[in-house]
């Protein structure tokens, strides 16, 4: 607290001088960006060198550059095989959205909900946030997150990098929901998001009443522009698109609104032909971020680290196989294990420096076990397309002689 | 999933034409930099108007401008009063540092473990973190985290601002100890940082085998530099000073070191001119963090919100007082409650208009109650000087019949 006391006073300037790194740069809108972009220039003793000044803003390492992959300007997936514990950064959470990203004003935002209630009524933002808040540690999945040709040479950034989590502040929907006085009848309501695309999606009205929650604030600060700002819609467990980005309104009725995002797309095709609609939950998934492709192995003790997550509830187990699936053992579980949430998990395992296939399984407090592909293709049949909703078999990672690790499976049958 | 099924193709250059707003910035180094820095220019109807893409990395709103209050190069503050729910953004983290920011290659980096041990080792990176892992959300608080001379235009920021929490990842000490075997008589240890002020304190070895971590991962990400890139100790509920970043060498001893941050720096005066030395832990503190100065209420409902914490364990109670202190309610605590960990309570509240002070008080699991200026004032004597070490009394704000609210308590003595 006595900075007179200090050692060294540090100018910026000095700075840029000794460590060569760092600059601080004003934009034209007054905004600071704090820029580390060196990595040449590192003193071979820092003890000997003045370090950097305190800043409004603590940038990354110029030597830590994780970064979401994005794809086609509509996705973007976190990586997670960069990642450790169970937070996800905000500006690494995962993106999907079908007309880009909009730009909201917060003091023009409202909410207008309306329909089958006693009094429809606009909240502005700063209502939202006068009512009483609630704070969730959850997960957002998107219900597509499992690339089917995926090929040896995938991630886990790839192969699961659309869920993220984060620690989720806002008024819970109940709350609301009272305020305008819902309808005895009013069983659905639509959530409609103020994107290009008028995202909507019709939801059962119990959901509201259980856990929804209409958010501002995702890990302490401001809901990020590409996941909803200045306010979005959150259903924990829920499948990622359910949680309407940029709310702008929700409409109560007594029936679905059958909208395009839950009749031609967001279904999912059975093996009779017939056709799911409105499978909300993500059912239980679990993988493993560590040891995978593109890390090289050395023979000896390692961690196998990962994350399993379910939308019906808390991950009671996740069981690891390093031995092609012929037997199983448990996995630590990383407490405290929040309900509808990543869970950390970790196996402590000897490589011996043989190939071999290892892989996760899940289970969660309902009893539901994480299936197996062949298990998923007999109740389902096999998937049609790049792409499968709510598909989440057993995956794992095929460990070569020399150490490297690819996507476990055979082409074209990979889990 | 499938970004050709998309209403609108949307790229960089139609997004920056359109909302004018945004420059993705690609530094000399490589890094992505992206930059929204327009409030100005944006669309009445967002849903007329393509969005922007997905990107590695996803901006803030330009709307939104939290930054740490930097003062003097060396201490920068959490902004508490901008903050919702527990987790402090690692860019938002609070800083305090003797000789600066020191830049470090994590290629190079080593952690040396030695002196009264059976095997002193040097731990690379790498090998930090091909031991098992153990994730930890807890706070940090400096121990000078109040500011004695606060006038009555202090925010929480600068009323509390030298405290933040971040989900923390890293290799538990014990792990450590176990491997270089920790002589039986080695009660202490030095832990020593690579910064140019070659920060150093003494530990007693129990803190390693209850709790500390050597960390290298902070919200899911790589530590940032403020914070102590790439690995720096962590001590869950101790004064944050002992925490230290930049770890290099730990060495362990029969005695204390008695080094310079633990004798001229980081003690306590009594009252009796004795002097308290080694007071590691964080009592129970409590801040409102709304509404707080420079907030100006409406009379009506609102949510009284604000953090506390314990250095020793679980925050069991706050008592809310909205009458200068004459009774107190009970707020309600966010769970789940962590041990030595911030916690949100909230108590909702109906304005009246008519001027009043509102403050928080906590209490944790030990039974400790957290006192007032004056009981703090009568164990220990008034402090002297600009700030206290470990000087955690009741505040609050005084709400001024036009509804301004600054900080309460007489000039001199404000809590």
């Amino acid at each position: 607290m006595n900075p007179g006391d200090d050692k060294t006073n540090v100018s910026r300037r000095e700075f840029i001088a000794a460590a060569g790194g760092v600059a601080i740069v004003r934009s034209a809108a007054g905004e600071n960006i704090q820029v580390t972009d060196s990595t040449a220039n590192v003193p071979a003793d820092p003890t000997k060198v003045p370090g950097a000044p305190a800043t409004p803003l603590g940038a990354r390492s110029a030597f830590e550059r994780p970064e979401r992959r994005a794809l086609g300007g509509a996705i973007s997936f976190t990586p997670l095989h960069e990642l450790h514990g169970t937070i996800t950064p905000a500006d690494l959470h995962f993106e999907r959205h079908h007309a880009g990203i909009p730009t909201i004003d917060p003091e023009r935002y409202e909410l207008l909900v309306h329909g089958m209630v006693e009094r429809p009524m606009k909240f502005s933002l700063a209502e939202l946030k006068r009512f009483p808040a609630t704070t969730r540690t959850c997960f957002i999945e998107c219900s597509g997150n499992l690339p089917l040709r995926a090929n040896a040479k995938t991630s886990p950034q790839s192969l699961a990098g659309l869920t993220s989590q984060s620690e989720w502040t806002g008024v819970s929907l109940a709350t609301l929901f009272r305020e305008v006085g819902v309808r005895p009848k009013a069983n659905w309501f639509l959530a409609e998001g103020s994107d290009a695309a008028v995202m909507a999606r019709s939801i059962p009205v119990d959901k509201a009443f259980d856990d929804a929650i209409v958010a501002y604030a995702q890990n302490g600060e401001a809901v990020r522009p590409a996941q909803g700002y200045p306010a979005r819609l959150l259903l924990p467990g829920w499948e990622g698109n359910t949680s309407v980005k940029w709310l702008r309104r929700i409409e109560l009725s007594d029936r679905a609104f059958q909208t395009r995002e839950e009749t031609s797309k967001y279904t999912d095709p059975l093996r009779d032909g017939a056709v799911r609609q409105f499978s909300f939950v993500m059912d239980a998934r679990s993988v493993i971020t560590f040891p995978a492709y593109p890390v090289r192995l050395e023979p000896g003790w390692i961690e196998i680290r990962g994350l399993a997550w379910s939308g019906r509830g808390r991950i009671t187990q996740v069981d690891i196989s390093t031995d092609r699936a012929q037997s199983w053992s448990r996995a630590e579980l990383q407490t405290p294990v929040l309900s509808k949430a990543h869970t950390r998990f970790r196996y402590l395992w000897k490589w011996d420096g043989r190939p071999t296939d290892i892989l996760s399984r899940t289970r969660d407090e309902t009893g539901y076990t994480q299936p197996t592909r062949a298990q998923l293709d007999t109740t389902r049949g096999k998937p049609q397309g790049p792409f499968a909703y709510h598909y989440n078999p057993v995956t794992g990672w095929r460990i070569e002689d020399d150490g490297a690790v690819y996507l476990a499976g055979a082409p074209g049958e990979r889990y």
